[in-house]
């Protein structure tokens, strides 16, 4: 069996990784690594895993945990565990990151766009930005991984086929991202409270959220240009899920059957991204609890934009399951080991 | 008493006229039209109006109904009364429109878009477009009006002065709409369900929604010139509100300031229009219940974008209440007159 | 025009006092009490306020300002102003308490229950429970009123009838009661979270929720015998609204006529009370935004039990509203002045 | 493999039997009936198994349905299959019933509180209540199971163990029962609809429900005597989940010692069953999507009754997870397979 230890085990992405790895045959959690509730069982902080999981909460060293496990995942904030993963913790385990910190190439933009410092720039080059379907080579002999935020492993799963393919203008892109509200976290915040979520949906972030140069840095590398959108994060009143709207200009020429031919080649063999047919549009309600991406789209003859429609669950391909994804990878384990729930409906 | 009569006062639009004009000073609702519930007191269908409200819905012919009172709120699908208002209704009665009928000037538009025959085309020229901030004279001469439809009505509040500001390049115009349910009408069908929007977010009627040519229209007669745009619509798990999120590039030179400048010089006198201030982006929960648009905006400096925000109730501004705002000015009353609910938080 | 002071303005109960009192004809806002939000306008607090309410949030001694006001409401913890509140308070402003402090006639109890010290035990036996449609006479000529708590309200307008024409045992009564999750305030912790609540229901406080001994107390006063009662509180999600549900075995005798002739001789003449028809079962939306109770009974021959429905707004006739009617009778204003608003549906 | 046939595939009841069993290990199903969707591919109604399930909805008749399968699901209204349900197809195939039409075994019983005939009164004794934990061996050899209801199965299994240990007063026993929506199925009716249900709380069949007699008859055959009980079943506005809330009188001398080792003595083998621990009360959400069903109490000393909790998934546990357990323990499999889902949180 794998050991894992999971650093930040009681956010919501944590508790994901947690009840996720909990139905992994190969893996077994034996860290719950959490400030908050240092020595409180588990299950005391979250009952749905009652008498399923054992064990307690923690505080260690990355460097001492290291030592016990064969893969670290690091659910925390930004900044939070970056200036502790050290070549000697690599030498002895592979880490997921789910923060931010390794996502972006360049410390100078994620220091423009976080406001904090980047603690480990000599592992930028190493880490491997962990977008499964497209970058499977590079994870397999990766020590770190940086797991995609939630936003831009949505829009790059839908845009980056049409962006390959050079089907679309790459600077009139706009996304325009909805997410349930446990993407921000457990956090004891009034803008996090049910009576202010509830019936209500606004945006935020707008044009500052840091979602923005990870995907523009990944959508760049395939475009082999730079690429600037606008992004515009919402949030909806739901618990799960994430749909991303997004619009470009088709370049000249462009058919509606080059553009699902686009989509096909890219996706025919993958497990988890499903084409809709023609005229279905996503629902995040269709992916819900599983690691499934739907990509739908639809051509605007009138303005010869194509309308880009993209969703899943943050929570599981948005984080943790992706995360896991890319340990299977890793650890040269069946892809979908772990991953295989069904969507729940309705 | 001014009086009233509602054909369609069954549906959701309809049972807000039947609220907001119980509370209004200068009207009585004498008729409550309604072809499902004949014979049944009203207040069985809206127990929320028990006891305030008194009446039993019927059906009855336009012609008769405008010989017993002074103003016809029609809350009907599409086509179903177009045939029914006559230069003999028009004579007797002031309408009120709330369905799509006479929103679009040229009927092959309508036919187009919505698929059935326009079955009045002789009182399209003579009917005023309800936007009452943007058409207020034309609306106080007015014996029929086009209210707006809901989206429409809040994407033109937020849009409309940068295009009569010559601010932005119109056709770069890209709207994405979220709505929440109450939208879809008081209808019967599995898409409506509560097990299917809740915990559920979709794109719908994308490239194809029938508000598309009537936001197109109301651009261009400011723009002074023909206006195409993308308009997406979304269905998010609320009762009540619409938001709008709207995107365009900026002519060369236009500032901030100036953006500002034009929200304030045409909504500075406005009572139920909200220029949020700089950094605050709307919410549906701030209008909820009231007949308020509030609108923001923010400029993205690196794709010199503007990103454009609109939040109201879509059953008050976006139906019921705009269509008294509209009666209000047709008869001479304050504006206001029964429209002064305060938004409900939370 | 009354000067009216809050304390705790911040809170979802003092927020709904600032959004009704801006709709109240007699009186002027013109102190916003907030620890939290010293200095800051009070529409950065409640935004849908914007451009309705002006002024700022700050902190005084309630000597100081009761110098300033005619009448002030405190809508903070239990404990946090009842040593405040004194004699010379008193003989300068007319104070409405929402907390729970002076609900409870023995200290003991209360510091029982609440596991806080009594601190201004003179006060008990001047301070006049606010129950309106029960006590108003009492009401009328109070300086100090102990707002009735939500759940309290509700199970006691539903059941005080019946209890008060002994048509029910008292000892088998068995309180189910379902809250909305504004009822738990505007107080960051995770239970709070949209996460945990949506999607999600439980029971809380089993056997030992606070507002037990305030119903057995006002239950006992209309008996003329002491009563106990199980409740069992439940948290729903949904933003507004408490559902009552109560149980108890009929008295030898009594039929249907006599429990509906109950209802009928208590409430016929009461404004804010609605007795639903025979067969119909409140529902917390029909009563949404209003300072409606909606009561409503079923009688089960098979175990001659009786059970009785209430629905209430938590925020209005649980709270704030009333706390409105309360202020009304003690300053002979119409009773509903500030209160018309109709239910909001859907 | 076993091959499986599902009558009224396309209901809520029926997508989640489909949905769970494309996770069993031992069982494909071959035949997907539906009257309403005929000739349309399954995964058209249900998109969340797009890509994971393949066939076509069709309907025939059950007789000709037996002798392409090993077992039949009928998760159809009450009524619509009892009818078909013969001896000859009982030979050739299991039939586990999801409908309430051999849940109670008097004919008159049924047709008193269903209003409808009985169509099979000669299979009434053969049938086994299928309520897994208590009645396994029966069900083990089994040729006609009625699956029990979704109240029923949440009540019976809270509150089962205290009448078999002879620790409450049964003629005291009050349910009252929360639902989410999914359990009134996935019918086009008005108070189905998201904008009825969403911010609303509401009792339904106030001494009237259906479950009533079942949940009596059940509780009945363990206490050796006639239980009559009242059940009022509300409706929650979330999609899945059940909560029961159960009051009675503890019989004299009970302890909460005794009460806890009722419910280990039962349950403490269960795989499905969690007591949970004192002072910890049941949320649905911490069971939501698997077939566990959580358990608790509280004893109040003041009235010498005991509350007690139970909470589940209505669509697992009380529907399609129980009727897989079932068919596992008829065909000898192991009793968890393709039911180890673990809740989802949030």
């Amino acid at each position: 069996m794998i050991r894992a230890g999971i650093i930040g085990a009681t956010g919501y992405a944590g508790g994901e990784l947690v009840r996720l790895l909990a139905g992994h045959k190969e893996v077994e959690v034996v860290w719950f690594g959490s400030r908050s509730y240092q020595e409180i069982p588990y299950t005391n902080v979250y009952q749905n895993l009652f008498q399923i999981v054992e064990g307690t909460c923690g505080e260690k060293e990355m460097e001492a945990l290291a030592d016990d496990v064969d893969v670290i995942f690091t659910a925390t904030p930004q900044g939070f565990c970056a200036g502790q993963i050290s070549e000697t913790v690599l030498e002895k385990a592979k880490v997921i990151d789910l923060s931010a910190d390794f996502r972006l190439k360049e410390a100078e933009t994620y220091e423009k766009w976080y406001k904090i410092q980047q603690k480990s720039p000599e592992l930028l080059q190493e880490a491997v930005y962990g977008l499964c379907e497209w970058n499977r080579e590079h994870i397999r002999s990766a020590r770190l991984i940086a797991n995609p935020g939630c936003y831009p492993t949505c829009s790059l799963m839908a845009i980056l086929p049409l962006v390959k393919n050079g089907l679309i203008v790459p600077e009139t892109l706009i996304i325009d991202g909805k997410s349930g509200t446990s993407g921000a976290g457990r956090t004891e915040k009034i803008d996090n409270l049910y009576c202010e979520v509830n019936e209500n949906m606004k945006a935020y972030g707008v044009t500052t959220h840091r979602h923005t140069p990870e995907i523009e840095e990944q959508l760049s590398l395939v475009a082999g240009e730079k690429v600037c959108v606008n992004f515009t994060p919402h949030l909806v009143p739901m618990n799960r899920g994430i749909l991303v709207t997004a619009y470009a200009s088709l370049k000249q020429g462009v058919t509606e059957e080059m553009v699902r031919e686009a989509y096909d080649s890219c996706y025919n063999s993958e497990k988890f991204v499903r084409v809709l047919r023609t005229g279905i549009c996503p629902q995040t309600k269709w992916v819900e609890g599983s690691n499934y991406v739907d990509v739908g789209f639809q051509i605007d003859q009138r303005t010869n934009r194509i309308v880009i429609l993209g969703a899943m669950d943050n929570l599981v391909k948005g984080a943790a399951g992706q995360a896991i994804q890319n340990m299977n990878l890793m650890f040269g384990l069946d892809e979908t080991e772990g991953l295989t729930a069904i969507p729940l409906f309705p």
